[in-house]
């Protein structure tokens, strides 16, 4: 299938090496925050010849150089400086963003696109709002649908982005054309992209992912309270494992989402709570027949689903 | 390094055939419920050549009839011929023991030893007392920490328990010999062997495997309450992927399990809801500190361990 017919760019940086080339989709390009998402970012424009230089922008200095070594930047600079590239990628925690927009909003170029990979919308556009004023027009809010427990410049891969969902929740201020240069961004790393509002996006995203990932926390936070911990998770298996991959991603970022998103997990965890008491009754109980219904009911959803 | 000095027996299925061979460990290996365990058991056993025939029983004929087809078994037979086998492996749900052991008593073999891949352990313990009377000194129960969330022949693997952990539970009854010779037959299978009491297995594999079941169990059946559950579900990645595998596993399974290890599994629940209400408490007063130490201690823990 020719991934043009989706609006990814055929060529290959390899490929285009040979021919008289068109100018990459982003001749320069500043990323906020080199770790796993803005490694990852970099990396995949990169392997596709869709960015000329890019610039990285971070508070650890070891953090940049490791990037540098990767090849994930061509080399660190100032706030001021990355405010001035075509693409801004800002991909720090969500925390970190209200700040970092007031910093870069006076060094902005005149043509230059804000984007981020945060994994909550409506504090992210909320904070570009405020710290931007009429030049949030020039902020497309996204959110790549992709993470993994690793974090930091060593994580990121080119490939992190492929056949994942990619989110946009544009703004009404936003220019039809810039929101179309983000969305030819994440195509070219391989992503699916769809828009839809940031509440939306808020209140899918704390059921799909936000709750998973708290209840994953809490419970490993459970089984910490145990006085032999490591010596029962000695006989924890594979479903082990996987259940609680995602309570060893960055405890910052969490913080950050959990907190951000708040209101609408808040309300999942308290319907999450409530199917629990529903368990327990039915095991204090032993209603064999009903506790069988309901695990087939969700077994059989789960299995209708692929990544 | 030598597998002998852990005692598995290091001649395999092919590096027998050209030499004065010793005989296997098991010459007749009956299983019951020849699926995920069953299936796999045999067919560890059959690939380093320490099984000379496997029969398998089971209530579903056509699970028989593919379990021949993918050489798990050389046939199916009866309750009562399994019985005269040299070892019976009961590999069927936990729920379904009391009554199997009933059966096999007036039939069993002079020698027969009977092992059980049960998740559970007290309650297998307790129904074997009670179906075999005097009889329960052969009965050596076990369960290998090691699955899948697929189930029947078609998921059986010869490598489902290569380096996995296996829990004994022997009886003060049961002869050294035969206890003995479980053992090796699992170390064959290339597993790690460890020997427990029934209270400790079923209260360390209640926190570290049971709860994460019930929990992933009970996240999909609050999703499922969600009208556009389907729609929501196409914006899950890679952590909500692995999070709610295991709740894609057999749900006749996994009802015997929690209702038979109920006990300590709500205890497990009560704790973990818990940790819910800490979590819902420190997002409701933005707490952000305290929620950060919490995830990272989480976090540490989750990155201290290693399958």
């Amino acid at each position: 299938m020719s991934k043009s017919m989706s609006g990814r760019p055929t060529q290959s940086g390899s490929r285009r090496s040979g021919r008289q080339s068109e100018p990459p989709l982003i001749p320069v390009l500043a990323v906020v925050g080199v770790g796993l998402i803005g490694g990852s970012f970099a990396a995949a424009l990169r392997q596709v010849g869709q960015v000329g230089q890019v610039l990285g922008v971070g508070r650890d200095a070891a953090a940049l150089a490791r990037a540098c070594e990767l090849r994930l930047i061509d080399r660190s600079c100032t706030l001021a400086e990355a405010a001035r590239a075509d693409v801004i990628m800002l991909a720090t925690p969500v925390g970190a963003m209200p700040e970092l927009l007031r910093e870069l909003l006076p060094h902005l170029g005149a043509d230059t696109v804000l984007t981020d990979g945060g994994s909550t919308k409506q504090d992210v556009v909320d904070a570009a709002r405020e710290a931007l004023g009429d030049e949030v027009a020039r902020f497309v809010p996204g959110h790549p649908v992709a993470g993994s427990e690793l974090s930091g410049p060593e994580a990121a891969r080119p490939d992190l982005f492929l056949g994942r969902q990619v989110v946009l929740t544009p703004l009404a201020e936003n220019p039809p054309e810039l929101v179309q240069r983000v969305r030819q961004a994440w195509l070219a790393c391989g992503a699916h992209v769809t828009e839809m509002s940031a509440e939306q996006h808020d209140d899918w995203l704390a059921s799909v992912s936000h709750l998973p990932h708290l209840l994953a926390y809490a419970y490993i936070a459970h089984l910490a309270e145990a006085p032999d911990a490591s010596e029962r998770m000695r006989y924890a298996g594979s479903g082990f494992r996987d259940f609680s991959r995602i309570a060893a991603a960055s405890p910052e970022m969490w913080r950050d989402i959990l907190l951000a998103n708040r209101t609408l997990i808040r309300r999942e965890l308290d319907q999450v709570r409530e199917q629990l008491l529903r368990f327990d009754r039915l095991l204090e109980t032993e209603k064999a027949e009903e506790l069988e219904a309901l695990l087939a009911q969700a077994a059989e959803l789960r299995r209708s689903w692929r990544l």
